[in-house]
């Protein structure tokens, strides 16, 4: 992998195609159903043209979902009651293919890549495929210190541009963003508050399942995180002070398929957080998010309503893993579908085109 | 088919099995995530263990989407723009593989069968695959005439009951229904309104592009159907007063597949009157309906809180044609898979079960 893929990615972003889009909500008009009546999916026909430069766009297969996994030294603070040997044996049930988001990622037709961006307890060598990548074992305790080195948090941006690079040159036509990782929803709180401005209670939530005491804790903690840098601050020290391994590589991998013109799906709090910090580094990379899932978490829905999208699917999942956003992959598929294979009015013979109720 | 078909169905119906749908809670418990994060996922499990009478249930496939089209004397009213001719068309396309419910089947893998169960315009004899079961060219005026007879709403419901048996012997394991008719959301909303005892005008919505004007008549057509038939009413009085030939056609189609203990999908408004219509029959069905999607239709959505059931998608659509329901088939086999395949944390090593946040 090249040190360098993140900045090089972030300057080959290019906005999407409006021309594109264009054409495909005329397309979508022509089409034997009253007009907007697809609703939600038309808009993903929409920007899946806008992406792919061409109306009808191509069908986004295959997929590639790749899970950053990383351990988070705020877990100190008593933000979970998980252990935090947790995050590297979830590893190796994703290596084995016994988690959920393999079981999803399977169902749908996708790879699942696993990367350890960051994991703190070391994983043995029987699990086939996983990638490592680890920068360093867990970040800093972000209540009282940096998560990182800005050195480090370039790295991890890198380690996410490059697998996206890597996925794209093996044939991936669109990305899913996964995550693992003991305390991430605190870190990506912070990340968040820091970002939108918004107060810790506003973007805390209770995660794999905290407790009103653990919750307390939590809120305390973020803020405490975020008064120890100033505000509006730099994305770069945004992710140094706050940010977690996992998050700074989601956010190169964004950034990474924005560079290869490809659509990326994320879901939860972790993968927002992510897609705030690459939106806020590299504001075109915003034209070629999807947001598959609507977390439980409070932090997630500020994120997406800052970057101003709405997810696809609400199923009240609070999983993390990418599992929300593999789900919305067939969602995704049939958007691009709709465009290529629906009959036109004129072509069906079938009488359109006045007002009708 | 057999005259009787929909009588047998209905006297098969049996409940479905709360001990699978116990084991299969526990079973969620055990599986390498935090308890209940995988949301209305892990509750769509659930059911469809208390479907199969078995934890983990098998996958529901092949899929099998039936069409019933129709057409509504009611359009005489002005309660829509759209040119009668315009069912008929659709069947055509339906045929021909041209339609949206086409594109997204063929995208979910799942079967189309079109049936023509009271079409008003001569359908052509190149209508590969069509499935002619016409009970009568269209249905009476019900703003002021009944629908149709009683023994023509029977013959409906067995011609439903039979596509719904028929399938499930061909090997279906999911059923999905569908509707293609001009007028059909104005008869949809006065079934809805004689079974959930709801006004006129909060279960009357603007359909495939109501304008102000249009959406007053129906509003006030269905005032008056609704006028003409005591309350409460027999569901088979509604039926053959109010109902449509594809809403008959469809309730027995859900009771067949309740007698064949097959899931099946429903997402808009006629779908939701045919649920609606199916359970105030046989009252054991309502336990084999899931909620694809949440239509913009009013009426739907009383329908569903009526039946006390959850839409998995909400994605604005307002097509019809069962679109909304194909789109959920994925998100159903999705979470059969999640029993079947997801490790435990004894299994996979993964430390669980004390409480953590």
């Amino acid at each position: 992998m090249n040190e360098r893929s993140f900045v090089r990615a972030a300057r080959t972003v290019t906005p999407v195609d409006m021309a594109a889009a264009q054409a495909a909500a005329i397309l979508h008009n022509q089409l034997t159903k009253p007009a907007g009546s697809l609703g939600r999916l038309e808009q993903v026909g929409v920007q899946l043209s806008a992406i792919a430069r061409t109306c009808p766009p191509p069908v986004p297969e295959p997929v590639t979902v790749a899970v950053f996994a990383a351990d988070h030294g705020v877990v100190a603070e008593g933000v979970t009651a998980w252990p935090q040997e947790v995050t590297a044996q979830m590893v190796a049930n994703f290596c084995a293919g016994g988690a959920a988001i393999n079981v999803l990622a399977r169902h749908t037709g996708a790879e699942v890549i696993v990367v350890d961006v960051g994991v703190a307890t070391p994983i043995g060598t029987d699990t086939p495929g996983l990638v490592r990548r680890n920068v360093r074992p867990g970040t800093g305790n972000i209540a009282v210190e940096p998560a990182m080195t800005p050195a480090q948090a370039r790295t991890a941006l890198d380690v996410g541009a490059g697998v996206a690079a890597e996925a794209a040159s093996r044939g991936a036509r669109m990305l899913v963003t996964g995550d693992m990782g003991i305390g991430n929803t605190t870190t990506s709180a912070a990340v968040i508050a820091a970002i939108t401005g918004l107060p810790a209670a506003a973007v805390t939530g209770r995660g794999a399942g905290a407790d009103e005491a653990v919750l307390a804790r939590k809120m305390q903690v973020v803020g405490r995180a975020r008064q120890r840098i100033p505000a509006p601050a730099d994305p770069l020290l945004i992710l140094t002070e706050l940010g977690g391994l996992e998050i700074a590589a989601l956010a190169g991998f964004i950034v990474g398929a924005a560079a290869s013109r490809l659509p990326v799906v994320v879901d939860g709090v972790i993968a927002t957080a992510a897609a705030l910090t690459a939106v806020a580094l590299v504001p075109d990379a915003a034209g070629y998010l999807i947001a598959g899932h609507r977390s439980c978490e409070p932090g997630a829905a500020a994120a997406l309503a800052h970057l101003g999208i709405e997810p696809l699917l609400d199923l009240q999942m609070r999983l993390g893993e990418g599992s929300g956003a593999t789900l919305a992959v067939p969602l995704v598929q049939a958007a691009a579908k709709i465009l290529a294979e629906m009959a036109t009015f004129d072509a069906a013979g079938v009488i359109g085109k006045q007002p009708r109720g």
